[in-house]
Parts: structure tokens; sequence; C-alpha cells
């Protein structure tokens, strides 16, 4: 039998699950919602309904948002011709909350894996190649993750796109703003040196 | 605007401002559950509504429940006449964990403060006293942190129940299980020589 009662035994087991949390993280957000009469947890209780029923992936790009088609995919001043290509749409509201990027984006939905068996088709490359030939798509930014797999799923793409003559382009790859040297990696260091720029 | 639609947005600035989590992990454990078509978020939600709705403390010890009675306090195998007092509901569940003790429980809800004006009677201290006249107590163990205000509570609530002839005792200090010596504070240190015993 649980100190607490069975609801919330399971509602802490439910939450400890989640990535980042663990047991002890779950009780402790159990116990806060709890305490808080501000009647926080029926407030989270019904937003979370409310996401799980709405949220989809945008049809075009991937993103994932309450409607069929993302705000970004219907924004028409974001029609510049640039497709920044991105392996997560946690890729995605990471570059938007930098700003730098105006243009529209397409979601991979992970990256080409030998051992996991993971192809192509069963990310979402076709879809790309498609939005190739019915927008006026004039560069193709392929910011995937500086990884093995990363690296061979761009290296895949940039291929597939050859043909059809758009430009294909690629993250920098260097020392980070703020970065220490002392701190690098050794890879860091090497391709920060061998893409050195005049001042 | 936001890149995944308003109510997303709120539901990761909401849960970003639960303790433990920021907007980091905010984000992740809300696309963790998006990108899961197995329902979970729904599931999530209808948990937490429920809790919301019936989670509160026992009238008794503290503890928080879906009863007004917890299922300790309504276990009759448990009244074996000891009251373990504790600061918060999260150690009552630590000390549950450790399966232990096998008495009732008293929930303070905070310590004495002079800093922040908490006096005995915003603490649970009057109904301690309370539940001292109608049960049949034999000892108060005190599980108070080996703090500054958690000393203080627990010296307090000795004197108050020094006329009742209560044994009153308190949790040993000294070097946790498994703890060694070299990574200790000097305070455990000292605290567990003074309070050495014969092997």
């Amino acid at each position: 039998m649980a100190a607490s009662g069975d609801e919330i035994e399971t509602l802490i087991a439910t939450m400890a699950r989640l990535p980042g949390l663990g047991p002890r993280s779950a009780r402790r957000v159990v116990l806060h919602l709890i305490r808080r009469r501000t009647g926080q947890m029926a407030q989270l209780a019904s937003l979370m309904a409310s996401v799980a029923e709405n949220a989809r992936e945008c049809l075009v790009c991937g993103n994932v948002t309450g409607s069929d088609i993302c705000p970004i995919c219907t924004d028409p001043a974001r029609a510049t011709g640039e497709i920044c290509v991105v392996t997560e749409v946690a890729d995605l509201w990471a570059l938007e909350r930098g700003r730098a990027f105006r243009g529209r984006y397409h979601v991979l939905g992970g990256s080409l894996s030998a051992l996991d068996e993971i192809g192509p088709d069963d990310l979402r490359i076709p879809q790309l190649l498609e939005r190739l030939s019915d927008e006026r798509i004039t560069e193709v930014i392929l910011a995937l993750s500086a990884t093995v797999e990363g690296q061979t799923t761009a290296h895949y793409i940039a291929e597939a796109l050859a043909p059809s003559g758009v430009a294909v382009t690629g993250l920098a790859q260097g020392v980070p703003i703020g970065g220490e040297l002392d701190y690098l990696d050794d890879g860091t260091i090497t391709a920060a040196l061998r893409a050195r720029r005049k001042l």
C-alpha cells in the first residue's frame, strides 16, 4: 500500500518515465502541484488534454503545431526560397529562438542509420524532394548534427539534390561563441583551424 | 508568433516553471509526449485532473492522499503508540520507502523561522499536542532536518512535549551508509565522532 494513495502514486510513476525526470523529481513536481492550492494542477491538466487533442505535424514541413499547416509555412513573408533541413522538431525550435533564419524548414524526423535500419524512406526525404519541384527553392541549408549519422544524412541529401541544381549549404563548424579553447574537444579545434578565415 | 503555436508554447512555459524543470527540459518533455502517439499525454492529463480534484491533506497527520484520512492513519496495525514528526510530506514518503518505521506520522508543514515569521501556530504543532491527548502515544520521534531551522523546531517541540511525560527522540547523526570520510563535511565527522559507540 502506497503512503500517498494509488492515484497519486500512479501519477508520480507516469511522470518519472518522462525524459529528464526520475522518481525523485517526479515526486517533487507532484507535491509542488498538490501543495499550491491555486488550481495549477487542474490548469496544467486541461492544457495538456487540449494539446494532446490538437497537436499534429505540419503537413508541409513536419513542425509540431496545433494546425494542419504550421505558422511558419503559412507566413507568406517566409517564402524566401530557402529551406533549412533539420533532424528533429527541437532543432527547428532552437533555430527559431535564434531568429537568424527567416525562410522555411523541413524536419527529417531522424538520421540515416544502417545500424538502426533507418533508410531515406523512413525519414521525410522524399517529401523534401517533392517540395523542391513544388515550391521555388533556391537554397537548401542542411542544419544537421555534426555527428557521423548527421553528416551521413547530409551527404545523402546533398547527392540527391545535385541534379536539381539548387544550392546546398551546411552550417559552419568552428569555435562556439563564448567557447574557451582550453575546454574544447580536439575535433572542434581542428575543424576551426582548417576553416580559418581572414580577419 | 511562436513556431509551435500558442497552446503548445503555453504548455511549455507552464511546465518550465515546475521545480527541477526549465525551458529546455519542458520543451523536451512536451515534444516527447506529442511524438509518442500512444495517447500518453491525454492519459497523463486525465490522471492529473483526477489528482487535482481528489488530493487533500490527511485530517490527522497532514500526509497528502486521495481520502480524508490517509492509508497509514486508517491502518490499525500502525497504532504502535509511536509518532514520527516530519517537516514535509516528501520526508514522510522518504521514510515510508525505507520501510523501517511502522508507526504513524505527523507532518508539520514547515520549520520554525524567525526570519520568515513562521511561528508554532503556522505549523501543525497544536494538532500534534492534541493527538497526544487523544491517541495513546508513548514516543514521539523528531525526524527533522539537521539544519538550524530543523533543530530549532525540534527543541521547541521537545520542550512543549516535556510536561506530557512522553518519550521524545531524534534521529541519530553520523556517517551516512556508504559515505567515505574523505568526502564528508567537518560537521558530520565531528558529530559522528562525538556520538561514537562501542563495537
